[in-house]
């Protein structure tokens, strides 16, 4: 299966996620550990979709989610920050999720400052992330 | 806003939805009427996107669906049969919604045919979208 640019940013406006978590890790000198995310999960009948978007990105894997939900998933950030933003940086999503994109992309850059290795710089990182959730739980249905 | 097709193709493989309904009517000789319908529906923030598809096909209304949520949904069987099924037989989703779209068309042109407003072909109908009803089901996460 190819795909196509604009079919990617579609499906990714309905169905993608750009998620950051934020773990507790004792070995961070901040105590924590920023996770940043993109994910797109789908009913593992259409797997195939899954793994065409891990073979156009070149980068990432496809594990069952739960139940009979498989995810595609992408969580280097060098993958992230070479493949996956890019990538929307050049073809705009449509939707809100623009806004959750540009929100994980700040958060992308910051690290790259290593700002998530100071507790001001985690502190600023937490602020956006929290945007980033109460966007979603908004639009959860 | 303009989309290109296969935007459309890529958020209707995501968010779409190509509905049969039956439902009792005493006007019809079977006693039933039979209404597809295709619909996309998104948080309210996102009814410019809504907008933009009813532009692109030029038919179907959006409105508001309940709660938070907005509908694009084309219910006029010529504007199905002339506008809709003729854009996803040119460009073809890529996911299993594929053969929830080719039951609705089977669907569509059964009643091109007269095929609901006989018994027997009104249990035909039956038939093809009870698939269709089972296939969503599973599809719900």
């Amino acid at each position: 299966m190819r795909l196509e640019a604009q079919w990617i940013v579609g499906f990714v406006d309905g169905e993608g996620c750009f998620h950051v978590g934020i773990a507790r890790d004792p070995d961070m000198r901040t105590g924590y550990q920023v996770l940043p995310e993109f994910t797109v999960v789908q009913h593992e009948r259409d797997a195939q979709v899954l793994h065409a978007l891990k073979a156009y990105f070149g980068c990432g894997v496809v594990r069952r989610n739960h139940g009979d939900r498989m995810a595609y998933r992408v969580r280097d950030r060098r993958h992230l920050l070479e493949r996956i933003v890019p990538f929307f940086m050049k073809h705009p999503l449509k939707t809100r999720k623009r806004v959750e994109f540009q929100k994980f992309r700040r958060v992308l850059l910051k690290m790259e400052q290593g700002a998530h290795l100071t507790e001001e710089g985690l502190e600023e990182i937490r602020r956006i992330t929290s945007q980033l959730q109460g966007m979603r739980s908004d639009q959860s249905r």
